[in-house]
């Protein structure tokens, strides 16, 4: 951690602030110049509060040198970690493949939808039971009758089931009966439902929020981690910009960062991205060329019908069609579909 | 709501597309050109799901006229909403005054600003209990010994108590113990906490979400509003953009646009927004001019040891300072400080 | 285009409205509900200035269907357009491939790495002589005397050069001597420049502004195209976002975008979105794999010492072993480099 | 500055590092921790370059400390800067103010408004003569002949003229007959043309670009200064974001962040920055209370039938109205209108 003091500050100010410094179990070094002051901290700064620091009036600015998370960091975890959800994994070199409508509508819709991309090759199963939506008016999803239909469709297909969870009150029987446990992007900041979910022990599936850094979504990763859940999924879905053609702007240059700063896996969906159909197929492919360990894309076999996000899915025999168009460049990337 | 067609649409499947949009209850009418063809809907669209119109592959966009919410909406409620706090209105001719310290640390701390800021002129006392903390390693607040503390300073001044809830485990708590229930930024689309809000009977103080436009905004409150709770205040502090000397950006045009669209009152937070105590005072001041229904303001007896965003605090005598300062532009823009 | 009028127009108004764009020769549908007042335009509204009509002041908002660019329309032109450089083409089937250091340094410089980028399969140089830099301090590069260079390497190699262009009173010697004249991101809204260009006949490389949507940039294009030079060549090279990590943040969705609205090829510059030389490789390869028309890279074979951005240029071994690590995914969507 | 060394990095390439940057004048502390290395350079900073630093593959990353901008900063001219135009300041204790329409339309237009604003209190005209425009079929302006009708007007009327400058052709022409030179918001990085107008000796109003962060802005107008003209004016006239519902977001906390970092006045553009001309009126109250040096407001005798942003102009009894207004708030921030 860096200090930069204000360039009047007194020699007794310095000694003051270092001594509190100190007193914090760090050594602090100075460099002085004619019109620079600098404290550098070394040791454990991890406990150290930035904006405590920050709070002297003479502190000009404070950065930080080490990422400040630990359990997401790949500098004390240099392999890439490997979630086990039921025997498949994700992370390794086979890409994950989630498929699945927006929300479960009824027993039918999920069961063909399930055994559609299963045959297609998809790994998993994704449908909404709690649906986060803008407008109080807008349908909310089956909630709890959803959650039983998710189960059906998993008994049939064998596909192990993703499903967002929008209220601590849930973790519990989601950790029960949910294969992967979605957090959405708008409650990847929910630290209380980030808290519980730590003491779950299935995977979570962490979607970045609209507006969060990459950063934060990994300070988000490491509330789940510290409290002892280290299966986390990470999820670009696209971040809020001033663009407005496409519904958000998919940030592909997160999948090389995460993979330098953390082991954790990190999917794509490109159908919430776009926001728009048409625009998956490409942007799958390049999900995987960049480097991605998985997709999880909204598949609808009437997408015309559909109760949520019908202009962002597509039918099966297109995500069967991607699928194959995928494959070779997985290939050329060193990953399997 | 309009839609567009895409211009090679069949004459059958523009009468499909009305009769199902006439099912729903809304008269449609064409407007047919040489390369345009317009649904107009009229009626009403409120139960009309927006993103299910845009799935019928021959739409090109879909635009709503009318906003999509209605209880928030000034529109059938054209006189401002009047907050009623134990006697005390947010939202008429006197500017409501919240201030206190991020976080409330010991019983002498927080008893010793409330009795400050009470004496400088602040109606109410804020402090935090539940502390949204981006790093699960800092301080995350005294939790429910918070409370119990900020219920001893409401004791002592007659202060009314403003703190943020985490968690819809505690709306019931909250409900019967707070005065104003706060809803912080990162959780102003946890839908599931705002329905559990829906349902108290305390005002609400929801600020807005980084990201969130103003739209997004009104539709939160109105999912609080539509649960039965229509005592909402709404808060800007900063939205995020590309500038990083400030924390955030202070958004505040968002003031006359409250004003135009909606009944609700509006107040300001320039503590967050900035992130640095020196720009408090400019900022307020621009916040009472631009027409502002309050201030939200850090106050804090020694920044430079508060527990958390000691950077952007003032202290009392600053406060009261500004609090002068803020009298002759309140008159200005006939308001009372 | 769309007029939404306000609710209580009176119907006088509406007719003055109304007489008032039929002089402007389109035609005029009304659309009259309860609350709701449409006016649906149709005809050649391409003269009639959106924000004219908002001016009235019973107009709540105007929305045009269609696009505001012409020539640079697919609609109009729905083959791609292949731009020709000296024999070689940009948007067809082979992948553009424009490699070269931030800035020409000296003459030994730019013509090793001319040398080393040809025989690595580069189809063209590009190299800075003008260098639109944040710093009035920094190094501004080499002027005409780098022009001068580049012919040599041309002259050395074949490779055709590009080139960034800052002044409109360099169009004419830019036409004259370099191969595809380039606009930067800060100049893609210098209109008088792009006017100049219109009336050269070098191809130009329109690069997207730091935050420029997608329809701007395709009206830049347009600025170009209308004054007679069709042959603009669209370039991503990243946005202003929030995120920090990243110099900036890659659009790849900006690709299919094109390709759905405009028949002008797209190339993408990996270099300058990232900032960071190890993320050329894996946002190269997706951008090949989005659809991409060709990628402009850094390279330089002494980055350390590079009077420019050394800290995003790759070494020619670095870019040989790329473009062999490209050839899979270029077969794969149907392209080769 | 400061050096974030790689963990890894030997004490041969440290000192190899340490022997360069000497080399180029400042002195190199060395601090070094288990997991830490930074090294601090002290010294006159500002000819090396950050980006050359950060291409050394052993560094982490690069911060300055120092503001990169010299002549615009206030550490080396404490004193705000007063700007004179023919008698006028702009700077001091008076606010600026700046009235007029969008466009020059005809002579009776351009003199009516000016008559007519300056009765009002007004004591500058702006008036757009060449307009930057996103579409090339919308209207350009009159080109030299509204800056022919602009010069009329400030015969008639006296005062002062503000018109804005596209191409660094017009330089010689418009320091010659323009009061002030206005450069817009798109041209903000436009750096030939600041280079010219650092030769020419009148007024320049730089307006902020609108992604362009407060040291950018700085920046550029050191581009002017280092050329060696000193009298800039800045402005703030919004900047782009993912809000809608305004065009742009004003950001207001620009006027404190200025009026710490630097000497220059800066003056707040409250149409553009809307959008709308129905918060013309709170924004200016807003920008008076934050400590603008002066406002920039489009005034036209008929918006409805503007050439150009009509809709964000207000009619000259409203602007007569606004200053009576402002007058308290002025008083009450220690300023007079």
């Amino acid at each position: 951690m860096i200090v930069i003091l204000k360039q009047n500050t007194s020699e007794n100010e310095i000694n003051n602030l270092t001594n509190s410094l100190e007193a914090k179990g760090v050594e602090v070094s100075k460099v002085k110049g004619k019109d620079l002051i600098i404290l550098g901290l070394v040791g454990d700064t991890s406990k150290i509060d930035h904006s405590q620091i920050e709070a002297n009036r003479n502190v000009e600015r404070v950065m930080h040198v080490q990422e400040p998370f630990k359990k997401a960091n790949k500098m004390f975890h240099p392999e890439p970690s490997i979630i086990d959800v039921n025997g498949q994994k994700i992370g390794g070199n086979k890409i994950a493949l989630i498929a699945g409508p927006c929300s479960v509508e009824n027993e039918k819709q999920i069961i063909g939808i399930a055994e559609s991309v299963k045959g297609l090759g998809a790994g998993f199963l994704r449908g909404g039971a709690f649906k986060p939506r803008t407008s109080p008016y807008s349908f909310q999803g089956l909630a709890y009758e959803g959650l039983e239909l998710l189960k059906i469709a998993r008994e049939k297909t064998g596909l192990p089931i993703v499903t967002e969870i929008m209220s601590p009150y849930d973790v519990e029987k989601f950790n029960e009966e949910v294969d992967i446990i979605q957090v959405g992007a708008r409650n990847m900041q929910n630290f209380d439902l980030l808290k519980e979910l730590g003491k779950a022990n299935r995977p979570i599936l962490l979607k970045r929020g609209l507006s969060s850094n990459i950063e934060e979504l990994l300070m988000s990763a490491e509330y789940i981690m510290a409290g002892g859940n280290e299966n986390v999924i990470l999820c670009e879905r696209g971040i809020r910009t001033f663009e407005t053609f496409t519904r958000n702007t998919l940030d592909l240059s997160i999948v090389p960062a995460i993979k330098k700063l953390s082991h954790l896996p990190i999917i794509i969906d490109p159908s919430h991205a776009a926001g728009k159909w048409w625009m998956v197929e490409p942007l799958s492919k390049a999900a995987i060329a960049v480097g991605a360990d998985g997709l999880i894309i909204e598949v609808h076999n009437d997408p015309a019908n559909a109760l949520c996000d019908g202009q962002q899915s597509i039918k099966p025999d297109v995500y069967g069609k991607l699928l194959e168009e995928l494959r070779p460049i997985a290939k050329a990337v060193g990953r399997e579909l």
